[in-house]
């Protein structure tokens, strides 16, 4: 098999994507869930637009291809909710990295080798680059759910100490969109869009 | 206004490009149309995947960054067809100035600038990078309509000719994906999925 027919295989097997919903809502599309592939568009424009909040030095355009790739997994493992249960996520690990092989697998070796080590690098966050990247999911929601009446938040009964945990990861990477966050948690708990708990 | 509240403001507003549909059809979810948002994405990653069949040097992460904000005008300008009769675009190229102003103008003037300069050169399409980001943006389409039974060719009734003449811009860019292209249209037109004039 050629080079390009193995990319363009993966270049296809990409628009499964569009058909992995997350529990945010899109507010100016009627309210609907919204598709991991969209997500990860808004997730890489985001990391260039707030690059500056980080206190490490970071690649950012290494940040912004981990946050391209980050969800792809989802099209074999499936969405996972930031909330989820622990007992929801037993052996999704292994699901996901099964999906990393076979996905990234479609490319020639090259690639392969350098898509899934780059996932991987997100998926530890032990990197600076992998550490902005991994803030950027966390707070993204939050910032949609903020525009959106509480969005997925009240549909699903989120509590503010679940939001606080899920963003304390952010205090260290950056602390001002940490700051951010907790205002914005406050208020959140203040308009009634997570339980005070 | 802090510099926090205009780059959110401006995160914010991107939500509304998951709200315009394009031609393109999404096989793996019921076949419906694709918005530019989730398009943004499958494009800026092809091209990180494809980055080697372009002649000339580019700089692969410029060119990621002209495919992710590249749509964004179309939140106030609209998505126009690839095969649009000219008197459909009379006017368009003010409207999407107009929405670049508008929509880059919700971030600092830094960043404002940054981006505005960077859609206009995909734009005008005169340096390396932006042609490179051009050439996947003809392409891309093509690919899609090749595994999905010539989607939106069929459903909108294009030409050979039509496909031809606008995946030409590949030809000098990068003659690989030109040869595969103008098999993939020979194939399209035996398939019935391209009208052969």
């Amino acid at each position: 098999m050629l080079n390009l027919d193995k990319q363009l295989a993966f270049i296809n097997e990409l628009d499964r994507l569009k058909a992995i919903y997350r529990k945010t809502m899109v507010k100016p599309d009627n309210n609907r869930q919204e598709n991991s592939a969209e997500h990860s568009w808004h997730i890489a424009l985001m990391a260039q637009v707030l690059k500056d909040y980080i206190e490490e030095p970071v690649d950012v355009n290494r940040a912004v291809m981990m946050l391209l790739i980050h969800d792809i997994v989802e099209i074999d493992a499936g969405d996972t909710f930031a909330f989820a249960e622990q007992h929801e996520l037993d052996g999704q690990e292994e699901k996901e990295i099964a999906a990393a092989n076979r996905l990234f697998g479609l490319l020639p070796e090259a690639q392969f080798n350098e898509m899934k080590s780059l996932w991987l690098e997100f998926e530890q966050a032990e990197t600076a680059d992998a550490r902005f990247a991994k803030a950027m999911d966390r707070i993204l929601p939050l910032i949609q759910n903020m525009s959106n009446g509480g969005g997925s938040w009240v549909k699903h009964t989120v509590t503010k100490q679940q939001v606080l945990k899920r963003n304390a990861y952010l205090e260290k990477v950056t602390p001002k969109l940490w700051q951010y966050a907790c205002e914005q948690i406050n208020l959140a708990v203040t308009n009634g869009w997570l339980v005070d708990d």
